[in-house]
């Protein structure tokens, strides 16, 4: 939002509850941004709230975004991020907004565990889910793949893999460590960091560096095609908990919990980024900034 | 069903309304079947269904079937075939038949729009669904695929491509065809049949011969695995319209309609059957005893 605002774009945010108070975004950021309420799971919502925007450019991140609690309720994750992606691109064009560019954010959990000797992966890759949670954002990229070619909003699919950043849920993995670390340093509890699976390697951009490639997506991406938005690399999540546990300098001893494990896991999982790299979009931010400024951010609540 | 009484199974026909008068099956098969009420759009229903059939292997074809009606309901369509599914596999899940095999029922649909020089198409194509039912279909798919990765059910996808055959319901092409040609044949009006777009070709199979291939996939199909079922054979529409009308012995004339057009529709769709092949399955019906038996059937009526 902030790098729309920045952009002199009018924003109209939608939320479900109470509008947001100083978080990610500045004062002035906050000021300039309206809010609205938008909720995909309810027809009249969507169809006030779109009347109230009459937006041009829809960037649909609206979903349950935790793989974990997907198992406990795959109905309601479905229900949000599936069949509420339809309810909005159905609103859309019944709205008059048909013309609107839609960017659906979606995952690359959609792929499901890949050999690692086929990866990194290519968009073109028949999908797999493996988590409830990756099935309802294969769904949703199927509404959206079939919207343009009705009368609907085309829309601009990005398949994001992992990503962090100052301002991250710390339900979060390594959001969750930078809370801890924090904690450590302001001298609640002792110097121990509580994980799960450290072995899994994963292709981590900066949550600024996707901001930007969401931007460049809904402007230039073509609509009804799929976009990694990923670094092509992989790091195990082993030494960036090692890197954090150095930045925050807390000495802090690592301890494995098994009730951090999720039922499916995948090892590792790297895309392949040509797609996007080829409109123009390359990542700006080092890892080693983004724990840093994780960890700055962690302190500051 | 037929298939599967006569093969000494116990049957348990999942219905929404009054069970079925006796129709494309025989009496003696009418009677053997166990007909239980149950609605994809509602748990209780599934609940109720599934505890009492309790069944080891289920072959799921509840949906809604036409992609024309599709684009005037996108969200009912939806609600039935994508979240529908979803509903089932938990409910199975839930009703403690997680070992059950499931075999859905989904369409070459979900395909799209593919370059004739890309056909026959292969199950790895990435799907791009143009019609609300293929995105539904598609979304089933997903929902499909994933359940066997966390504790439900194995469910192998059989991509149906056309197919036909006497009791085919006169909504779709071919039988709506048959029975303009019976009544001409009975002498009720003109000897005139009214037609869509003829120049689209299609691999066309004959219904009975797509029972067995369900039958083979639902017990020897990989669970997590897509099957195209289809001949590998495109026909075009305009030639098997005049076997038809050769059939029938009326010589009608053929008049075309625009109302009969379709919103969107693909000009060829032709699958690569290897896949369901290599399980031993292999069709037996030549196509033009399939439009005899429609034409019978028709006029039977």
């Amino acid at each position: 939002m902030r790098e729309l605002l920045r952009a002199g774009c009018a924003v109209f945010g939608g939320i479900t509850g109470p509008a947001p108070e100083v978080g990610t975004l500045d004062e002035a950021d906050l000021g300039a941004a309206c809010w609205i309420q938008l909720d995909v799971t309810d027809d009249a919502s969507l169809a006030a709230g779109i009347e109230a925007a009459r937006p041009e450019v829809v960037y649909h991140l609206a979903g349950q975004s935790s793989v974990a609690g997907s198992f406990s309720d795959p109905l309601g994750t479905w229900d949000v991020n599936a069949t509420g992606t339809l309810r909005l691109l159905s609103a859309l064009r019944g709205g008059g907004c048909g013309e609107a560019r839609v960017l659906l954010v979606s995952s690359a959990e959609v792929y499901g565990a890949v050999p690692e000797g086929e990866q990194p992966i290519r968009e073109v890759r028949p999908l797999h889910p493996a988590s409830p949670y990756a099935a309802s954002k294969a769904a949703a990229e199927m509404a959206a793949l079939q919207s343009g070619e009705s009368g609907g909003p085309g829309v601009v699919i990005a398949r994001s893999f992992n990503h962090t950043g100052p301002g991250h849920d710390p339900r979060f993995a390594l959001p969750s460590f930078a809370h801890q670390l924090a904690g450590i340093r302001a001298g609640r509890g002792e110097p121990v960091l509580r994980v799960g699976n450290l072995s899994v390697r994963r292709d981590i951009l900066d949550v600024r560096d996707v901001v930007r490639a969401y931007r460049c997506l809904a402007e230039r991406g073509e609509p009804g095609t799929v976009y990694n938005v990923c670094s092509g690399e992989a790091h195990e999540l082993q030494g960036m908990v090692e890197q954090l546990i150095e930045l925050s300098g807390t000495g802090a001893r690592i301890e494995v919990d098994a009730e951090r494990f999720r039922p499916v896991d995948l090892p590792l999982l790297v895309g392949d980024g040509h797609r996007v790299r080829a409109l123009g979009w390359t990542p700006e931010i080092p890892l080693r900034q983004t724990l840093a400024d994780l960890l700055e951010g962690a302190e500051r609540r």
